[in-house]
């Protein structure tokens, strides 16, 4: 019968489950090494054999499976924990075989122990150790052998033979052969990141070179950058970043703020990529060679951070590509290449890669190629900029094949989509994720989005990264340029997320003049050099500086899921704990996000979650305040007052 | 690229998740014909494009899909409401495409409207148009043409075009031939059974034939067993279903009350399967024949009944297929064949199958081909003995391989087994599964398992029948004879769960004498001839007549999902609500599981869900009370008293 092919009918154990997963081919779930990994599975069968469960890993593009016997639990769930000794990207399977010997084996125990007739049986058991000696080798074999042999052999005395087929030896060895033959395995096979620390965690800063020289004439370059370097890596920054650094092109090249009407000395923005210089592979020649930008990733490792770099796949119109491969272009009955648009705005700087092209396999092969090319540079880190306007399934091979061989590779998608999309961009691969944070602006929907960042399946695999602005985003909130609001948002964004980020040094400035009418800042560095004031009068340097030494000191605030919210009385207050598994480190977040006024009101603490009692004293040492005051609290119900002209947080570390 | 082998790189759309849904290969979703089911799926791609998503349907085991475009919803979802035809096994995707026409047409009007430049616009549009020429056909295709030609004619008024490429006209023709080349289509495809009415609702009555002489010596026929339909009929039921009518093993044969030293004129247990006059597919000479058999199935039909018959996979040492196929067993090295055993204890009277025979393939097919023969001979129903003793892929193959020819047939698994096996094999496709119903003797424990049915995806494959008492199971609750609770457990399996049974008349003449120490009956009928008193003094059938009268007349007694529970302050007190989805018919159930003293509280109703304001008069009327008392009722709070002495329980209609 044709309906028999789609099955393996003598395999009788079913996999139904792997807990974490995504069962979705491809799709990968995220973890940090380090931590454990708790795994549960389903596995059954029919009757009253007994089953065995192994789970497999191996690095993709591997062959060969490590394989671990998972512990049995009641109720049919197998589960382990496992370790990841190293970062990379794993297949992860779960297979089950029936125990045949361990089944034989309980049976024969109970029958001798009931004073049973078990001479049949005693063969039956000679027999499976016969089997077991096909699937071994060497030394084993020959001892399996030998037991057969043995149990077999009627001149023996009956009574011994019974009590070695019984005995812990015999089955210890036996169970070191399964009979793989009649195995089933979960399909289809998982997919599992073990992502490195600064994947997890890392506070991020980015800058423009472009501005570097600082006079708002001279085009910067990354020698005038990285003289900046001693003061990011001084505010405790992990990651420097940068926009494209590539050659940008001159036809409907865009002027001040956007403009349409560009004067002939206007740069351009860095995100129309291309020109007579080169295109992805090359740098843009008013910010140096490939020797200087050497010499800036040395100068980034020398004050213990990393570069990032803003990878943007879409050409201007005098990018190489055009020229040397239209078919990866959308061409109009003009003769024209399809730009972008969203009707009825145009973007004629800027022209899409047409991911439909029939020539797609040389398309993905070459946009892969920009990342390798970059990380032979020497850049392990990439902002992808609008992943969501490129083709999915792209991305999902190109990170996936890239992190098989640089799993140290870091992928943050700027993916500012619905829901569906930038969740599904986070399955697809990429370490991290640009959020809603920005416009999450008061505490109550502040609250419900964490939650579901943290407490459900998202967490799997949709890491983020909380920006509270970039060069596109001057948030309404900010825009007021409140001392409080800033310092507030980083907290916010640097205490919830285990990665954070910021342009600067509009953000530590408090830079905030918007372009009227726009969630935008008015001429905007995109567009223009900037004279910036590195330290402004009122700037909030110090504040980010004790923010960031606090993450850097406290494991707690170095994850994004160990978060739990308290309760408190205040609708402007939000209160979070974040705890390490172990609560040797535990931090207390209280924001006011009322950024103008005095609020107070209660915090209700999870003692028990705690480890606390609710008549034992202790302390709260707030890292936001230079003198690190320590209060005395006690009990689950304490006062806060927060004055947004004094501070409009607290960062409460826990003191026994 | 090897990797890229894997993609079908050009296609840009994802269909991400189908709900309902179980997203394994061949697991079985479930409806009953005449709801309609509303399906969601999450379909997207990059960019800026529209996207369509269609959903289709076919029946297992063929060809063509039935195609219908799914409605977009915000948020990257698509819906339909779809109710099928008719009864079967489907075959159910979604599938995407990027709907360039109509992406062309949205950013196209909004140009026009904003007064830009669009005769380059005009042109592509025209060519859109030329390629939905190439996928229509006759006029269809001769019309898009003229189209095309008129829009891409520079000598025709540039503004009548502009009108005519942005009209519904055109819009409507070109979506019925969506470029379905790069379109997406879910994986897997997933399988929903649409059922008919008897099995999600029916009432089942399982009697022994071999007692139906009724003086305890001469063995019953199908003749004498027809006798008693008229009364079964009148009681309300809509399914009999008889114990395996095979020939019955000789050696080996069990003696009353499971003795291993049988009389001479022992009858013997009817799940020992096989003898010298035939095996599953023969019927036991002391029964009748073919042909009192096929009287028998018509008596049923005329009484408006079914027959179920009890298919039990397994064979007496006697069965033609041991001698026949002695590869389906296996064997032990003294030659003889391996019986059931669950040590130390013995079942010599029954060998089970190997499914891990390497003669697979035959074995599936023979035990196929028992459910084809019966249904041969009329029998649509079938109760399956202990599925889960056999081979799990097994069933899934077999049942569906049935229902594709055969989608009346229903299949009732008698699995007693753990919950993920039990889960699974409902997945598998069997219609419906036994319950742990027998075991949740509290208000509590009872509510919290039905929560577990109704409220959670179980309920999507998995369809409850719940039995008070089987021939295998008389619980203790039973064994006092108290005639609350036999009343009371009806009820309870009867209003709870649309499909409900009893092993009679020992139910209904409350038969209740265990065999010492043991869940069962005494001198059970499974293993002698039994002289029933089928009108005993003191049987509750006119209390089961009442309540299988009260699912007759009552729709929303006929769904399980369908259900509510109430609050209520009396811990003994079980309270739950049933509605139609119009509200048209609802049902409130109130059961006393104190079976020996009174007990008074109040019920909290929801009155919102139910229709009701606060302040409006209804009166409730007592199905299970011949003079179908009404009470009047008002507001969410109501008391109720229920003495077991009078009645356990009420089942109110709601009358307004």
């Amino acid at each position: 019968m044709n309906s028999l092919r789609a099955y393996a009918g003598r395999r009788r154990v079913l996999v139904d489950l792997l807990i974490p997963s995504i069962p979705r081919p491809r799709a990968v779930l995220k973890r940090p090494l380090g931590e454990p990994i708790h795994w549960r599975a389903h596995v059954f069968a029919d009757g009253h054999d007994l089953v065995r469960a192994f789970f497999r890993f191996r690095k993709a593009g591997t062959e060969a499976w490590t394989q671990v016997a998972m512990h049995a639990e009641p109720n049919d769930e197998y589960t382990l924990e496992w370790n990841p000794a190293e970062i990379g990207l794993y297949e992860i399977a779960v297979s089950g075989v029936i125990d045949h010997f361990g089944s034989w084996r309980a049976g024969f125990i109970k029958k001798v122990n009931a004073g049973e007739q078990v001479d049949v049986d005693l063969r039956i058991g000679a027999d499976l150790i016969g089997e077991a000696v096909d699937r071994a080798a060497g030394e084993d074999a020959a001892k399996l052998k030998g037991w057969r042999d043995f149990l077999a052999d009627n001149d023996r005395d009956f009574r011994q033979r019974v009590e070695f087929a019984r005995s812990d030896e015999v089955a210890g060895l036996v169970d070191r052969y399964p009979a793989y033959d009649l195995e089933t395995v979960i399909e289809p096979v998982r997919t599992l990141s073990v992502e490195r620390e600064l994947a997890i965690c890392g506070a991020w800063y980015e800058y423009f070179p472009r501005s570097c020289a600082d006079d708002g004439h001279r085009h910067g370059t990354f020698d005038d950058a990285a003289k900046r370097l001693p003061e990011i890596a001084a505010m405790g920054f992990d990651i420097v970043y940068f926009p494209p650094i590539h050659p940008i092109g001159v036809p409907f090249r865009k002027g001040k703020n956007n403009s349409l009407t560009p004067d002939s000395d206007d740069v351009g923005s860095p995100w129309a990529i291309g020109g007579e210089n080169g295109g992805h592979k090359a740098i843009h020649p008013e910010l140096g060679d490939f020797e200087s930008f050497g010499r800036f990733v040395e100068a980034v490792k020398s004050h213990g951070m990393e570069l990032a770099l803003d990878i943007a796949f879409q050409c201007a119109p005098d990018h190489p590509y055009v020229r040397e491969n239209p078919q990866w272009f959308r061409w109009r009955p003009d003769g024209t290449v399809q730009y972008a648009e969203n009707p009825p705005k145009k973007y004629q700087d800027i022209l899409p890669f047409d991911f439909e092209t029939t020539d797609w396999e040389n398309l993905w092969a070459e946009l892969k190629s920009v990342f390798d090319f970059w990380i032979e540079k020497g850049v392990k880190i990439f902002r992808v900029d609008n992943p969501h306007t490129k083709s999915f399934i792209f991305w999902e091979w190109c990170i996936q094949e890239i992190k098989k061989v640089h799993p140290e590779a870091i992928f943050l998608a700027e993916a500012f989509t619905r829901p569906k999309r930038k969740y599904w961009l986070g399955r697809a691969g990429f370490t991290q994720g640009y959020t809603y944070f920005t416009w999450r602006n008061d505490a109550r929907v502040m609250r419900e989005y964490l939650e579901e960042l943290t407490q459900t399946e998202v967490a799997d695999y949709f890491w983020p990264n909380f920006w509270p602005n970039t060069p596109d985003i001057l948030h309404e909130d900010l825009q007021t340029g409140n001392r409080a609001t800033f310092i507030g948002r980083y907290v916010l964004a640097a205490t919830l997320s285990s990665n954070v980020g910021i342009y600067g040094p509009a953000y530590e400035i408090r830079d905030h003049i918007p372009f009227p009418g726009k969630e935008e800042y008015t001429n905007n560095e995109k567009y223009e050099l900037k004279r910036w004031n590195w330290t402004a009068p009122g700037n909030i340097r110090e504040e980010i500086t004790l923010v960031n030494l606090a993450r850097r000191e406290n494991p707690a605030l170095q994850r994004t899921r160990n978060l739990t919210f308290c309760e408190t009385d205040n609708p402007y207050f939000i209160a979070y704990l974040k705890q390490t598994p172990d609560r040797t480190n535990q931090i207390l977040v209280v924001v006011s996000m009322d950024w103008n006024w005095a609020q107070m009101g209660h915090i209700t603490l999870p003692l028990e979650q705690m480890g606390l009692g609710s008549d034992r004293e202790f302390g709260v040492e707030d890292l936001l305040d230079s003198r690190r005051t320590v209060y005395r609290w006690k009990g689950k119900k304490n006062f806060v007052r927060l004055d947004p002209r004094r501070s409009p947080a607290h960062i409460f570390r826990i003191v026994l």
